[in-house]
């Protein structure tokens, strides 16, 4: 495993679905910003399960135990480390699924890779629970980078197919608070529609996967360290971390290889007496560093492997085709819970980044 | 900058575009590895300029010079280390770039971020030639990777819109001998719409962008570490780092993200005693480590910034809108010079990641 | 701070003297490495205080929770993470150091680096305390390296200026049961005379450091990685982060730097058709790769900085000068706990090494 | 190999003592630092052989070709590479030394890493050639320390047991210009004595060793990264990579660990409205993070391994004891051309330090 991220801050993320806990340390964050606990956790509760019909009826507290590196609420310079208790396990869910790795997991690579010792457990390290203490350290991130002027907030433009209206947010301009504060669309009749998919999906034994846009406002320009340190190099390394996660792009991305370049440029304008430019399918970086206009990247998630359809998976002990059925809790759309997922992907891509310009 | 990649080897890239050198260092490669220069030579010449009429005129000799870490053919243990001299640079070609940026390059976030103590001639560091000690490093790696059974073939799958037909090669059991050794394209009158398109854009003073798949076969299943190390990660990291790329799925990637579960997991199959999936629409990466199936990804390279039509820019001393005409010599689609390069960056995060299987 | 550690093996030591709880992360370990608490908690406790009259009365139990990693007693290849809750902590007895620092502490370099967010508490995570997690992962290395034959032993050769009889092991074939299990020298007698010293030290409220030496056995010929991840470098990171080393020397070192170089050469020999040195001034380490020989190094343990006597300190409020008396629980003399610790981190250094000849 | 250091600032060094060039790259240097080329060629100049009866009558110019990140002057944010062509080169001198390893040097353990694939003309990388661009390096990071008020200066203070008197300089306000530009002591007559022991091992086909003062001043307080960043750490394993060097201590060091608590402890004084410490026995260093006191550190160089006595050895082929004679051409002592790269070493170690503080 490497399930350590950064250059500057040193994020080292722990532990299995159905452990002792799972966790997180984060080194290297300057003395003397400040931490609100509460704010953490009603970001740390938009990813937690159990809130709606679209997420696992599994019951987990996330909330996180700091063990370290927090003084009377400010950081005191010393690695800061935090821990959530794993309940409600059941590890007798997924006996069998050693022998039978399920379709679209890490059952099989893990059983190959780590020969047979790997955590098989609701998918051990593997599992999507891996992603709360990844909101422990991208929430602290995000109030550090609040601070600074910077805003992170990610929305889901599609899901199964069905796309919100307007597709995404103005990026050069764009109005965060548009965003639903609970199913996070643009349109709340897109995400009516959104949901009786995933409903569907359930009813079905099925899953959806979707498409999340991420925005982050008031970086300045000059951040990101090309070529290899470049803000999408950073920001893609860790979003493809995150369990799931198949696509990314940039702006205009996948679209913008289609057009021609006289359309593609964004031309330069100046306004207030700075420097942007007049549209931004750049999506705020251009070689890799920040431009000053929003950061847009958009994530493609693919729909939950776990289902309770049966599947066609093997016995790896017999080396025979065996039919497989799913039992136990999961999303049939992880997509919502992968919303604040992305957001603090990218706020720990960013905040590391930036912390190089101090 | 940050122009250092890797875990187990170290790649250094420098130089700028029109400065004395560039080059690469490679550090932490095994000793005893077998280094064969003419096969590298026609690796390299695929990426140079000036063979065909989509590519610029400047004639560059992308002939290396190796200066360390090579003995009597064999990798020595040492780091290796090789340049390519700048020939028949024109500096002059560029210095109103400084107080007017070119739209869609790193003129601008190059100039807030180094103070304009930047290279500007040619996007010095930023220039796409610096792709070229990126193909030395990536050429080397395929030669060791095809000594273990791995090989990597890139190959253009969409120039302008005007798609290959078909669109991709059979991701379960790819022929890569089919790519045209020429344009690499599967379908040569496709390739040449493409080239239509290319000539169009020319005439027009205007540039077009494309998308490019990659495959790689023969990667034992076990490879990759996630959380953050995994396989797409690694490869992220690297692949934006080459300029120009702007969106990177894997396997069926955004399209697969309004698929149902049922429909995009790969069902395990078993074939002649292995382990493998019926289709691979994961592109050969479960988790984040491989599953043993070819490793499929697709690379969205924007149109070329550089177009000779005038453009809208500013000036940064006088704060003003300035209409800007790029002189100078530059690709109306760099798409298929971009094709080894990917080649290159994947067989560079590939061997990284296999270093630690050894 | 900076506390992460390794190359292929990433450790991460979090936790301040009076927080909640200390701990440690180790990524990058194989699958299947088995565990034995048993063992390690033998290992922990040579560490632990209280145990003697050289070492501060304040009992901890230096008994780690492990959180992840480790599933039936192996390895699982998931990042392993431990704590240790504090108990019996004290934050009132450090109220004053924050204004004025204690003479060979870190309190005014954290005072400044830190502005004020520091923990003073105990030292926070300057604590010696922070060798107990450093232990954890050390312990479970050593363990990992007695699986492959390699044996790690440190021993005291001078504590106050008085040596151990002889001053040292065997060079070439050292027994490294002749270390007394108790206090851990050679020469109980001498030991006695080392303990005297301890005691006059701690009836003047003073204190003594020493010197300790480290052997490690069974290590094959070629690890290390130079230029700088030699074996010299990587040993020299990581004891320099333990609390109050202030010298490192390799083999004959220091003694080396004034013989011949006839003298300090070690002839090579032939012994049992293994090439072998004479005698092996170079402590094992040759071009900071090792030779098959023991592994040798000795560190110098300065004074423990806490002492009761009068100490002249400042006010750092008033920048004025100001008599300390510091009170609460301190070692006369930390070199017999240092040993361990000692061992531990060579232990990392060595498997983090070794980890790279997989 | 592992021949790249640092943690902003990324050093690598490559090249082999008989290949075509030795050189370095040196990334993440901020943009806009002056380069002074004279200057550093005068620092160079220092380091090179054929100068005096002590060193080696090769002659080498050591004058390197800067290929990149320097222009009109000024770094220019992209990474900087310079190259050193080697001339004169003699590979046939060390033909038989692949089977007949040097005792102190790397031939064997080298032969047994990389199986006989290694550069043995010379020693390949293991060289102390590899020390020029090391050089490089740190004469360009001096430069810059400069510029901050930093200044770094190494002397010998012992050389085949003859010690400088002083023997070393004033901890706590040292005169660096006390050092002799031409041998560098403070003490000629002590200098004389010293260069006669060198031509009295010379005169016996032998070589002595000796001991290295290195003294920075000019550090703010607040520098380093500890646990394992700590100022100890970061120049321990950047001098450690010094071939030659096998011992390392900071301020009082080895002698500190003989002394009482009370006696090595340095009280606190107020001098000038700055805290400062009365005297100063840890070198400037508190829990890993410099006081603002200079930052002191001793170095122990080994003698010279190649000796032109005849020497035993062995035949690695036949398994069998050999007598080895050198030939070739080497220094009896090579402390002199050392202090240049200590001097270099502290420099990048302190710069690269630094850079956090930004």
């Amino acid at each position: 495993m490497s399930s350590t991220y950064g250059e500057n801050l040193k994020l080292s993320v722990f532990g299995q679905s159905h452990g002792a806990a799972i966790g997180m340390t984060l080194d290297g964050i300057p003395a003397g910003l400040p931490v609100n606990i509460d704010t953490l956790q009603i970001f740390l509760n938009r990813r937690a399960p159990g809130q709606a019909d679209f997420s696992t009826p599994r019951k987990e507290e996330d909330q996180p135990e700091f063990l370290s590196g927090i003084v009377n609420g400010f950081t005191c310079g010393a690695p800061i480390a935090a821990i959530i208790r794993n309940h409600n396990t059941r590890p007798g869910d997924y006996d069998n699924l050693r022998d039978c790795p399920r379709p679209g997991h890490a059952d099989y690579t893990a059983q190959v890779k780590y020969g047979g010792y790997q955590d098989a457990a609701g998918g051990g390290h593997f599992s999507g629970r891996l992603t709360a203490p990844l909101c422990i350290a991208g929430g602290l991130c995000k109030q550090w980078l609040a601070e600074k002027g910077v805003r992170i907030a990610a929305h889901i433009t599609n899901i199964a197919g069905i796309s919100d209206t307007p597709p995404s947010l103005d990026w050069t301009n764009p109005n965060l608070d548009l965003i639903d504060s609970g199913f996070p669309v643009l349109n709340r009749e897109a995400g009516e529609k959104m949901r009786e998919e995933i409903a569907k999906a359930k009813a079905d034994g099925d899953s959806v996967g979707g498409l999340i846009e991420c925005i982050a406002t008031g970086i300045p320009a000059g951040v990101g360290d090309p070529m290899f340190g470049g803000m999408e190099s950073r920001i893609a390394q860790i979003v493809y971390g995150i369990p799931a996660v198949k696509g990314l792009d940039f702006g205009i991305g996948f679209t913008g290889s289609s057009l021609r370049g006289s359309q593609n440029n964004d031309p330069f304008i100046v306004d207030h007496n700075t420097v942007r430019t007049e549209k931004n399918f750049s999506g705020g970086i251009l070689g890799g560093i920040t431009n000053g206009m929003p950061l847009v990247f958009t994530v493609a998630v693919k729909p939950t492997p776990s289902i309770s359809k049966p599947q066609q998976s093997v016995s790896l002990s017999r080396l025979k085709v065996q039919t497989l059925e799913i039992k136990g809790r999961h999303d049939p759309c992880i997509v919502p819970r992968a919303v604040p997922v992305i957001e603090a992907a990218a706020a720990i891509a960013i905040f590391d980044a930036m912390l190089t310009q101090y």
